[in-house]
């Protein structure tokens, strides 16, 4: 079984990461966390993202927001869609998952 | 022996990452792909790069191309350089090639 | 313990790069090192940043610059901060310490 982490911290590259992960459980069975930090946070909260994220959602991606980025923004959890979980710090996340064998992609 | 996953999924970046792949080649021994995905694939038919590519292409370099990214641009492999080789998907490529102990670079 | 190579080859990523460090050490104890090549080797000589990479230096940061950026930008050793290191090679370097296991983050 593969594992992948997605890591995007630029609100700009959503639509090509959405389509990347889409394209990657299109061709392959895997485990995919989409991780996201800095500016690219606030797209856990943009209804232009929310039906392509659900469809994700239901095929096992799992959504996570990094907190210092929230913070920094003044965003709470609850401000976020409901599927997506908050780590304390998004780049711990991303050494954690690639030390336990996650391959990382920065679209 | 090294192995090394160059990505770029922006067509602006294609000066930058050739120029890393040299500076690669001249400083250690390594097997090198490059996997273009997005609007980088575009990229693969531009006079300006072909020079360079078929240079480090005689050093070894695979040059690949994501066929989603040529699908959503109606490009064909007949559209590219005869030296650049085409997988279904390249986020797909990217994981197989780190499961099985390539680096990955994102320049 | 952990270990992670944070790449940065764009001068204006030099203030989430710091910010990214900073919150990964507040969460987890790693072996950090900073690989500048491309544009972003300028940022080693910004009083901008210098109070920031001070700290991060005094908490086991190695920053490290790419030689081959630095001579394409008619930049010595000699007009960097004290603390830069330079390998000849930024990728290298970033292939030898993935091959090591360390992770890769691209902010």
């Amino acid at each position: 079984m593969y594992h992948v982490i997605f890591h995007i911290d630029e609100e700009e590259k959503w639509p090509l990461l959405l389509g990347n992960v889409e394209n990657l459980l299109a061709g392959m069975t895997a485990e995919v966390e989409v991780l996201a930090n800095g500016a690219a946070v606030v797209g856990y909260k943009s209804e232009a993202f929310i039906n392509q994220m659900n469809s994700l959602k239901s095929q096992g991606v799992q959504f996570v927001a990094c907190r210092n980025a929230l913070n920094a923004r003044h965003l709470l959890k609850e401000d976020l869609f409901a599927f997506v979980s908050v780590v304390p710090a998004g780049v711990v996340e991303l050494v954690e998952k690639q030390s336990s064998g996650y391959a990382y992609i920065k679209p």
